[in-house]
C-alpha cells in the first residue's frame, strides 16, 4: 500500500478566497481540489486559476458528474485538471467515456460514492480501468450526526479488495486516520480542517505526521 | 393533471452561444434550464445572465446537487434560478436543506433520478416536501441505445402516483410525447432537440401543439 496524499478541497463560493487559501497552504498539501461549490460559482475559471496557481500539483475538479461524461472530462481535463470526478448514480456509458477522455489527458477518473451504489457497481467501474473512488461523510450527514463507524470501514474494505484506490473525506482530523489503516487510501482530503484550523500549515503538518505514523515513510 | 410546460435545456460550453439560443427560443418555452455543462463552463454568471434574459421565465439551475445542500441553494436560488436540482444519490439531510432554502425563495427542488434510487426514496422525498423528479434517458445512455420503453414508463407511473411530478428528458422528439399520457408530466425538456432543429420556433410550436392534443387546452 502506498503512502496517502493529503488533499486540500476548497469549497469557497469565492475564487478570490480559495486562492488565499491555497497560498497558506499549497506548499503542505500533495494535491488541490477545486469543489463543486466553487465551481459551480466560479465556473471554468476555478480550475484554470488554480492550476496556474499550482503548477505542480496534482488538480481534481470536483464536478460530481452524471451524465455527458465525455464533454466534461474534456472541459475539466482540458482547463488543467488531473482528476475529475464522477457520481456513482452515473450511466457505466458516463463513466466509460470520462475514463476514456481522461487516459488521453493522462489523468484519472474518480468515482464518488454517495446514496445507493452496489460492490456490483464498484466491480464495473474497475472493469472499464477506473481505479479511485471516493469515500465521505457528506457535510449534510455529519451536520445530521452521521459518525464513521464499522459499516463504512467494511464497506472501504471491500472497495480496497476489488482493487479501488480510496479518497476519504467528511470532516477529518489528524486523530481519526488510525481508523483507516487497513484501507487502500489514495488521499485524506480536507478543507475547513486545514484551512479553518488556527495554523493550517501546522495542521497539514499534523496530518502528515499521523500518515507517515501508519503507513511508513517511504 | 395539468398540463406539461416545455423547457429549454442550455447544455452550452459557452454563454454567448446558450444565449443565442434563448434569444430564438424564449417566446416559444416555459422554462429556461442553465444545464450542468453550461453552469460548470461559466459558473453563476449563467444563472445570473439567463434570468436578466428571461425575467419572467421560470429558470432552473441543473446543478444535480450532491451535498452542501444549503449553500448551494443559496446560490442557485439567490442567483435568480426558481428551481434547482439535486441528484437521487444525495443524502436526504442534503435534499431537506436545500428543500428549506428553495422553499423559503418560493422555489423548488427537483430530483435527478439517475442509477439505483428506490420508490421508498422517493417516498421519503414526498414526506420532506418535495414535489418534483426528472426523469432521464441519460445522454450518454442514448448514445448507447437505451430506448424509452415499459419499464420506464411503470417507473414514472408509479413515481407519479406516489405524488411526484415529473419532468422528461433524453433526445424528446413531438412524436414521443404521446407515450407520457398517463404519467403527472411536469415539463418536457429538449435542448439540440429544440435549438438544433431547422426551425427552433416551429418545433418548439409542434411540442406544444402535441401537448395540448394530449393533455388539452385549459
Amino acid at each position: 500500500m502506498s503512502r496517502p496524499l493529503l488533499q486540500l478541497a476548497l469549497d469557497h463560493t469565492s475564487l478570490a478566497a480559495a486562492r488565499r487559501d491555497v497560498a497558506l497552504l499549497q506548499d503542505h498539501v500533495d494535491i488541490v481540489e477545486a469543489g463543486t461549490i466553487l465551481c459551480l460559482s466560479e465556473g471554468l475559471n476555478a480550475v484554470r486559476a488554480l492550476r496556474a496557481q499550482c503548477p505542480e500539483k496534482i488538480i481534481v475538479a470536483d464536478w460530481k458528474v452524471a451524465d455527458a461524461g465525455e464533454t466534461l472530462a474534456q472541459q475539466a481535463l482540458g482547463a488543467g485538471a488531473n482528476w475529475m470526478t464522477i457520481i456513482c448514480a452515473a450511466p457505466l456509458a458516463t463513466i466509460e467515456k470520462g475514463h476514456a477522455v481522461a487516459q488521453a489527458h493522462n489523468g484519472e477518473i474518480q468515482i464518488e460514492l454517495f446514496g445507493n451504489w452496489t460492490f456490483d457497481d464498484a466491480r464495473d467501474w474497475y472493469r472499464i480501468g477506473v481505479r479511485q473512488a471516493i469515500y465521505h461523510r457528506g457535510r449534510d450527514a455529519q451536520a445530521s450526526g452521521q459518525q464513521w463507524g464499522e459499516a463504512d470501514l467494511a464497506r472501504m474494505k471491500a472497495l480496497s479488495d476489488i482493487g479501488l484506490e480510496l479518497s476519504v473525506t467528511g470532516g477529518l482530523q489528524p486523530a481519526d486516520l488510525p481508523l483507516f489503516k487497513d484501507i487502500n487510501v489514495k488521499a485524506f482530503i480536507a478543507g475547513r480542517a486545514l484551512s479553518g484550523a488556527a495554523d493550517p500549515a501546522q495542521t497539514a503538518s499534523d496530518f502528515h505526521a499521523q500518515i507517515r505514523a501508519i503507513w511508513g515513510d517511504n
